[in-house]
């Protein structure tokens, strides 16, 4: 099967069990959210204990405080209510791996997927490519737990963020599924309100 | 319990039974990506057959095609080889019930939590508000379909994304589960080459 036909394949099993889930309502029942890594090795569900209906889940590369995911959280708490916020980054993460340098000159190079080797990542592919990643701030991540209580920080400063919401730091661990706390994290996203 | 405490309690058991998770490699085994809703009531692992490894998960306010989502997309495919996406919007989303100048209203008047009458999103909070929110870009949505087939679109002619990668375009029904495919964004997003 294509990867198309065994998502859709998944999804008709998840249909016949549906049940109840049906009357579940727009705003989390917990009343959290969750920015966490697209990282395909975290199931924030299952590392987290959420069912279906519990709690909003942002997701992007790296599990950054971007805008976009600021812009998420602004919706999360001011028009479903959440009280509470949880940044998860992850160890073994990609983007410890590269810098902007490096993906501007391999997307320069090429479009293709790079490999990566001992010395990094490097192009197998050719031509042809594009100066528009020149363009783009990559958010990669040179301190692990420093870019948790970066992201917590932008987050807790942010003026359309309430003082009152706490924003918990938390590192993932991929080789044992722990949440691992940042406490550093936790003392800048504390609430003040 | 607290939120926190609950959310670390179901990592301990998620912790206890981790088992061969633990070799899991950092590129998704099955080489794709779906950008999807940080709505509660989604959970994509669930709605597509995912287990932890498989593929990259990106989600926001909307499953939008934000900077920040093709930020992530570009990098899950030249440096992490996924080689098809899926854009999942849903049915029932908060992005529909509201337009940028009625966030923006909101938050200038408060930074308490709204809530929603039939006439919409009101204000039952006290200030101080913030003028912020005039400066952000919301993504709401007024065309269920056509956000999908927008935003499949805006992917398909990034000019960091290759003509070889194709990107379906679904909305999921979140009284039945269901994956509905939107036609327009399958043939917007079709690979060509």
């Amino acid at each position: 099967m294509s990867v198309l036909e065994e998502v859709l394949a998944a999804n008709d099993a998840y249909v016949a069990h549906f049940g109840a889930k049906s009357e579940l309502a727009l705003p989390p029942v917990r009343g959290f959210a969750i920015l966490t890594c697209m990282d395909a090795r975290l199931d924030p569900a299952k590392y987290a204990g959420l069912s279906e209906g519990d709690a909003h889940v942002i997701r992007n590369a790296g599990g950054r405080a971007s805008d976009d995911a600021i812009r998420s959280l602004v919706i999360s708490y001011k028009l479903l209510g959440t009280r509470e916020w949880f940044v998860i980054h992850h160890t073994d993460c990609g983007m410890e791996f590269f810098t902007d340098d490096v993906i501007r000159g391999l997307l320069a190079n090429s479009l293709e997927t790079a490999a990566l080797g001992a010395e990094g990542f490097y192009d197998v592919g050719e031509g042809p490519g594009s100066a528009e990643g020149a363009y783009i701030d990559w958010l990669t991540i040179s301190d692990r737990a420093q870019a948790v209580v970066d992201d917590v920080a932008r987050i807790r400063r942010h003026p359309l963020v309430p003082a009152r919401i706490p924003v918990h730091g938390y590192v993932y661990d991929v080789r044992t599924g722990r949440l691992v706390e940042i406490p550093a994290a936790t003392e800048a996203g504390r609430a003040t309100s």
